[in-house]
């Protein structure tokens, strides 16, 4: 089974830790890749990211189809052209939001969200709607620190502790997903840390969502509804 | 007043009938512009579609607040852009599903839509939710006709007016929405027939919605809001 | 274009005033005038009031449509008569929470109200509840202050001023709509405080939002739809 | 204990059989009585019918709190006045739409209502809106039958047997509201009726609901919230 | 009418006192009767207890059909065994939840729900979503305090004055439901006190609601329906 | 990784085949087992069947943990005993509904459910309620078809297709859950038959969903919150 994780960004800086961390969350038959987009943005924070990097992604999706893979993980928690990739490709094709906000479902009545900025929240509610588990959700946090400035893990992993902590005594939080899918590699300590502190809430990895989906799907013979995303009428398209 | 209206399409083909379509909804102090993109698809009926617009059509809004314009109508029902575009400018920016559904809303409990392929179906669902109004809608249907088969106006207001009837009658709509901004210069037709029909409901003509909103928010000195639209931050984008 | 206002109260004290007040949102082509009604109460701050305006609010509606008045604005944020009246005549009638809350559906996800009294609050999440945008409601505040207080302007736009920082600072409001049309003149005031102060959210006028509705549906060549508001059955009716 | 009964009309012809028909569901300590009104049509069916018999119910209600009723029943299934009332009492004031709405809740998961007149259906679906129970409704139906030819028994418990049974074999309810007061005697008919044709739903007679709920809040110690329905504040009112 | 309480736990000792209170919420013709289980918990405060009483209960629920009773009260807050019960017989079947949480809905528009321990805060939400009334909830809250604790009056009705107070002024709570069948003859206390601090909130004792409702469901000749609740098709089950 | 699936009836009929249906969607490093129960119904079509299955359910679900065990699938569609069993254990523990739901959740904006008997359709709405995602569903379908008749697959196959195309053509279902683990072996072929008459709406086998789940948890270190299933206090309980 191939995989391939396209990073919707103009950097490499993250790739070989996505291939490590998307490694933890993958059977022995899973075979993983990752690849970047030449045109976009350097991260994704807005609305106009996403509509900057959507063009390159969905090309990417399609050459992986092409070139055989069995599923596609957009590794972007704001699952920027899911819709339109999927409408181009009949394998799974899975952001990072869905597959997080579904796994949350499964494990707690009412879970939080806790991301990068506050730019990102209004849009994170979008998804929930649209997805229709709206009702479930406790809270949208933010660590008020720019995706790009998540490399020092010592410091943005105290920052999530401290919403994760307010989401689960405040707000009422069962669960909590991790709402950039750069926050990577903290989602078991920062578990441990509430179980010790006396609030045991599961922290969803959003990568392991999302590969855990795809798997899922690709185990089960499924994949996205082609009556939902149909394919785009032929028609004259200047780029 | 100066408002612009985008037509999202390379194509100029609607473009006159456009101006004369809207010049019907504006007050005396309003002044409408018609401008096209250059890249991007001949029609929209896809999400694919929508994503390939919206680049131009960010430009296109960013151009117009430049040049002193006081509203935007990025004229497609699928509100291609908007989002995007709310983030980068100030003045108000609407598409035409969003001031339709909410027209709707106040002129009966529950409407419909009634558009041109089953392919936009799901994304006008999605519209709706994240709107918040999906529990006011009734249904929606479509006539089986593609954005570039509307120039026959004896054919495509037959097919609106038997769905709109079968709306009226079979799922309760009170009031219906025409889903195309394409459809021009029928919707008071519909209007007339439905009520000699007995079925008199209300028939939104996309066109008359996004404009009346967009002079609502200019006189009441009000646009989109920034802390919901938040403005991209700074950072490296490749195009 | 002749629209005219209602003010639902057995008063004048406000007239002069909503007149100024409501040219500012007209466009060129609309002819304003304001009647009041001759028994009801001095001012509308709970369900009785309304039960005791509403007759004389549908004699004077239907007055209108006699005199031909292209639209009719019932001037009260509780909409007062506006069932019975939509009944009764053809013509487009709004009242004052249906425009104001739909345009703030256009302008942000979520948003809030600051009404006078808390004897109202339950009416509005009942009236929210009605058109089916409850879920994108932040709060209802008040600020506690009867309607005709309302004459110092200096006091209560301080209290408004108080309240809607906190909609958007503790609720999460990224709008706010001024819960009583008594809230004259001070909108865009309230607005640019709060810009300056870091929380850029739009503050709507009821009285922007019920004419600038109007006009749309006047030039839209709509009103409400007469299969949700149907023309009561002849009987005999003692008054 | 002591319930009165107010049928909300001019006409003094069904006050009989109210009577006879409340008995059925009064406990033997119960003592109920009816009134009519002077001012206000000769049926309810419509939002201006409501408006017109509101001022009336009122006076009712507040003379019955003063002659010592321990409950009072608006006998009209559109709950005409009850919020206004509640505003002016303490003692418990229910119509016939929210305990009949409630009871339905209590004895299965979907229920229709079948009414007279297609006129009412819309205010029927905004008071299951108001009271938060909407996502329970199979269906609203009605007999096109007007409340003053409900004369004739034989003839409109036809019609109803012939809704509830649409409504339970094509819409999914599992139990039946008759959605006027002026369906009486005629419940456990349609009841066995239905259960003979293999579909046991319950059909609930609204003056069974509604005496039933006042008993329980009296019983109880309860009435409605005085911080939900606060006084009116003083001022001037003319009548 | 006879109505049989089964106190779903094995110990006796609130059996006097679930009597006495019953007996001032029951009309002069009603013979109330209480039993115990005799395999279970002794008190119910997870899904676990309820899984482990359900089986007992549902075996004295058929027994008190068979003996003639009119209808049934299980009388603990989370409705253990309800759906089975109601399955298997055909009088009226109540838990405590329901009834109680449709009497919240009848006397305000958002209510709260006090209950022993956090234990089964979840559990009581998920109640609510299946009745379909989340959204008239304003909070739950808990007294920290397991239900064989119950016994000193003067301590938790304290702890419940304490919450009470809190759900009023900082959920919204119009209304407050006791979410525990132990917390015995304090309702009216609690009623009283909150009035007195000027926060007139009606405070539901659950027995009232559950007896109302059966007295409700008897006089009007209801039970839940069978088309909602089906008969089990006959097949082996080894116990 | 040690998965183990109860088939929570008394009869081991269906357990080869359930393993080997199970074989299909496991990894490489998935072991799996299948136990039964020893007291309980022949097959779960009821809430009755649910409470009896329940306690013995639970028993194994404690004693998997206890043997090692990294994951447990109770292997049915109604979640019998799955909030108990989460309350008792740690380790991952799903039904097969929950799994099922969220899974065409991500695979389609509306989706149906297609069981064996009208029985257990109130059931499967009560779920998705608690689950949250009611507004996703199209319909809830069933075959008329009682589980132990599930043997001849030749039977229901042609059934479950028939339903299907109703679901898919009539409700607008964009995706459909097969509705019993019973229904084995059969999702591929309609999914294919459904695609040839151009209705290519993925068929969710449940255990693919229940399996893919588990693996999803396990990988990812995740398991259910013990803050929404908290562990049942102690005291006496006599079985």
């Amino acid at each position: 089974m191939k995989i391939r994780i396209i990073v919707p960004i103009i950097s490499t800086a993250f790739n070989q830790e996505v291939l490590k961390e998307g490694a933890q969350f993958a059977a022995p038959d899973v075979q993983l890749e990752v690849v970047n987009i030449q045109r976009g943005p350097a991260s994704i924070e807005s609305g106009f990211d996403e509509m900057l990097a959507a063009p390159a992604i969905v090309e990417e999706v399609v050459r992986a189809e092409k070139e055989g893979c069995d599923g596609v993980f957009i590794d972007c928690f704001g699952d920027p052209g899911v819709v339109a990739a999927r409408e181009k490709v009949s394998i799974p094709v899975v952001g990072a939001f869905q597959p997080s906000a579904l796994t949350a479902c499964a494990l707690a009545g009412r879970w939080s969200v806790v991301t990068v900025l506050k730019n990102v929240v209004p849009m994170l509610r979008d998804l929930a709607r649209r997805l229709g588990v709206e009702s479930n959700i406790a809270s949208v946090r933010d660590i008020d620190t720019p995706v790009l400035e998540l490399q020092d893990k010592q410091v943005f992993q105290k920052r999530l502790l401290a919403q994760i902590d307010r989401a689960a005594r405040e707000d009422g939080a069962e669960a909590v997903i991790l709402g950039c899918t750069g926050m990577i590699g903290v989602a078991r300590w920062l578990q441990g840390e509430m179980a010790a502190a006396g609030h045991p809430v599961p922290v969803i990895d959003p990568t392991a969502a999302a590969l855990g989906y795809l798997q899922l799907e690709i185990r089960g013979g499924l994949s996205h509804s082609k009556t939902c995303y149909r394919s785009p009428p032929a028609k004259e398209r200047r780029r």
